[in-house]
Order: structure tokens, then sequence, then C-alpha cells
């Protein structure tokens, strides 16, 4: 299955929820500190009481770089983890020159096998191209991003009047000759959202910041429905995996989803 | 030594050229590749034969990523072997929300210990400052890059008139209260260069794009002789580590930094 399908067959169930695997060992119940590698059973009873419910996970690669080869590994068995019908976003905010990119490609999608990865849209066209190369994934690129430094550069008004991260959507819809294009969009951002919606074409869109973030999963989804699309990810991290940090974590982690999917379904009901 | 300082150093000694790491098991030397670990045996011949004349040196991660948690571990074995005194720049191109940049700032410089780092200003200052409370390193942000997409974003003009990356340069500068901020600027953009020096003020520039990607190394060393400062970095990569894939390869990659060295010395003296 491709990116696009295992998402639109979500979609197609009502299901939105992206749950992020930002797995740190100071946040993870004490209970599973003394396993033989804490974070990988954190991660393997995350997904295994979620994916019943979930449209995808994304791996925050930064939460295990930081303990380098040894994290790298746990990314690699955590991926081993997730079923083959659920999309999986190495969310790894990459971006080089050419023949740099060409390697930051291989990476995440020959070595560590995801769908879809997250990239930083500064450096232009031949820094994200190695990415679209591609085909069957999904390269979610930076528009507007969910935290308060968005407004530094991603909303400069550009000298047409619009703004950079407009631009960036314009491109990105260029770009898009193997279908295989997606735009991230802060779910914090939401008159932004409103407002420019219908610039996304029919890209798939990553919305992260609802949950720890502050953004509303309710006024995300209305702004869709009445758009009349979906082809969405809202993902929460913090607010699911560590919504309760006792012996019943995964319990309420299970319990937290189906919570965001009742608000989604309801939401779509309106 | 803090980064500054080891940097400092080298530009004393008119040393300005810094050595990219971006080995390929693709490209290094045929005779290697029977060793136990070709890309770690090939970086500790690069190091040993250029160590004298170079003033840093730069790990690109993403030739080391694609091969997963390998990749990591050469990565930090790689960084062992360069001597103390020379600076080390993680060329990894981050940058994502605070609490994720916290940890990919920890992995650069908690982990591997490297001096210095290259991070996407596209999220702000709040993507930026987690890196920046890392005093005593450089953390070079991304300002106009070697490669033919920097047109895409980089170059649109702002509605006063100003370039994109004019304004990324302002804010580095409100930005460097701990004196540990530096930008890339590419050096095949000689134009842009001899134009926006003067708006660097300070800070430590690393400067890719010579070589192989075409920039002119006298040109460059022109510029900055011009403004009366060094305080600045000229990668090679490809040009120096692949000069020559024969047996000799150390004797050749030794005797072009010399070659660089000596036009950097030659310019300065004009």
């Amino acid at each position: 299955m491709t990116a696009q399908e295992k998402l639109t067959k979500k979609n197609n169930e009502q299901k939105v929820i992206c749950v992020g695997l930002d797995s740190d060992l100071n946040k993870i119940p004490s209970h599973l500190k003394s396993s033989e590698s804490p974070i990988l059973e954190f991660n393997k009873s995350i997904i295994e009481s979620t994916y019943k419910f979930a449209a995808a996970y994304k791996v925050n690669f930064a939460f295990y770089e930081k303990d380098g080869a040894e994290g790298f590994e746990l990314i690699e068995k955590t991926i081993r983890l997730i079923p083959d019908d659920i999309l999986i976003i190495a969310d790894a905010k990459r971006g080089d020159i050419g023949n740099t990119s060409q390697m930051y490609a291989s990476a995440v999608y020959d070595y560590f096998k995801c769908d879809a990865v997250t990239i930083h849209p500064y450096m232009g066209s031949d820094s994200v191209n190695p990415f679209l190369e591609n085909k069957g994934k999904i390269n979610f690129i930076l528009a507007l991003t969910s935290n308060k430094g968005a407004n530094d550069f991603e909303k400069l008004r550009l000298e047409d009047g619009s703004f950079l991260f407009q631009n960036v959507i314009k491109k990105v819809k260029e770009w898009n000759k193997n279908k295989n294009c997606g735009i991230v969009f802060g779910a914090t951002q939401i008159e932004e959202l409103s407002e420019n919606v219908k610039l996304f074409g029919d890209l798939p869109v990553l919305l992260p910041g609802i949950g720890a973030q502050g953004g509303s999963l309710e006024d995300v989804i209305k702004v869709f429905k009445t758009n009349n699309r979906l082809n969405i990810l809202i993902n929460s991290s913090r607010g699911i995996i560590y919504k309760d940090i006792s012996n019943k974590f995964t319990e309420s982690a299970k319990n937290e989803i189906i919570r965001l999917n009742e608000i989604v379904k309801n939401t779509l009901k309106l």
C-alpha cells in the first residue's frame, strides 16, 4: 500500500489521529524504567493499545538521536512494531543540498522504511527533490508551524502582500508531480487554517499542535468539514502517550485516542 | 577551549579551510573497502593527513544516518579521532519546536560533543533557542545557501524590499546574546556576499560551496579581506577528500588543503 492509500483508508474510517512517539525516559511510567529497554517497552505498550484507533504514528527522531546509535536502534525496533497498514511518519525535519538530501531520503525511506517524512522548505526545490523521487511516499513540507516562532519568518509578508508560508504552499503544489507531497500546518493556527485551506488543493495535511500545544481538535475538523475534504492527520503526542503515567497508562492512552476519535466523528456528523 | 576560541586561533594562523567529511562507501578508494570499517578507516586517514592544515572538520550527518545505528556509531568514532583544538561542526541542519530542538541540541552537543551545528531558521526563534542555551558553541544558522534552490525562498523579497535571507541575518544578530551564533552563507553567492558582508557584523560565517559546487576560494577571501575581517570557515568536502581515490589519496588530500591554504595566504597578502 502507498502512503496515500494508507491515509485514505484510515480517513474513510473517520480516523485522523496520528500518535506522536515523543518517548522520553524522564516522562514514561517509572515501573518501566527497570526493564531492559524502557523506551521500547513503552512504545510497544502504546502501539499495542492504540493501533486499532490510530490513523498514523509519528516518530520524533530528536527524542532518539539524543542517545546516539542506541537511539537509532530504538527507532528501527519501534517501526517494526507498527502494523503494515498504518502510516509511519519520520518526523525528522530534514533538508539540505541535493546530494545530501539524497542521503537523508535514503535514511528515512530505504533504511528506516518509513512511509512519510517532514521536510524544511528553506533551501528550496533541489533540497526537496531527492525526497520527491520516492513515489508512494508522502513528503510533508513545513508550511505554517504550530509554534510562536512561526511569526518570525513563516508569517513575514512578501512584496506581493502574501505570507512566506503561502508561497511555500504554492511551490509544494508545483512540486507535486509524483502526487507525493503534503504540508505541515499547525493546528494552533486556526484562523490561518480557515483562511488558507482552499489554497491547499487536495494536498494531504499533517496538523501538529492539539493537546499540550493548545490547538482544538474540534475546530480543526470543522474547517476541513466545511471545505468538504479530509486527507489529514492530526497529531497528538504528549496528550496521548503521557495522558497518565501510572501502571494504567496503556488503558489511559487507549481511552484518550478513543475520546479524540469520538470528537472527530461527532464533529463530522454536525 | 570554546568553539569561538578554536576558530579564532586557526584564523590567526591564516587557516580557514573546513574539511567536510561527506564520506561515502561508493566514492572512497577501493583498496579500503576490504577493511573492517572502510568509512572509519577513510576518515582516520583523511584526518591524519589534513589536521595540521585544517581549521575545522564538518561531519555531514546525512552520509552516516543512511546506515542507521551503524552510521551514528561511525560519527561518534570519527569525532574521537579529531584533535581537541580543532572545531567540529555537526552539519545536521536541524530545527523543530522547542522541546524537540532541545533533544536535537542534546544530540549534537551532549552526546556527540561537537563544537558547532548547522540549523534551519524557518521555524523561528523558539526553534533555535534550545541550541543557543549552549554557551561556548557556535550555532550556524542558514542564511543564504550555496544551491540553486536558494532562489525559491531565501531570495524572496519581503514587503520592505529586503530579501528573506537578510531578515534571517538580522534576527540572528538579535539572538546572539550568548555570542554563540553564526551564519551559513554559500561561497557560490559571491555577489550577495560582497553586498551583505557588512550586515554580518562580527558573526562567524561558515561558507560551503567551493570546489565541486563552483565557488571561488580567492573571491571569498578577497571579500572578507576588503572588509578587514575573517572569523570564517570555508568548507571543502568532495574537493579534498575525493581529490584522488588511488592508494595515494592521503597525500593528495594533504596537498590539496596545503594548496588551498596557499591561496588563502597569498590572497590575504595582496
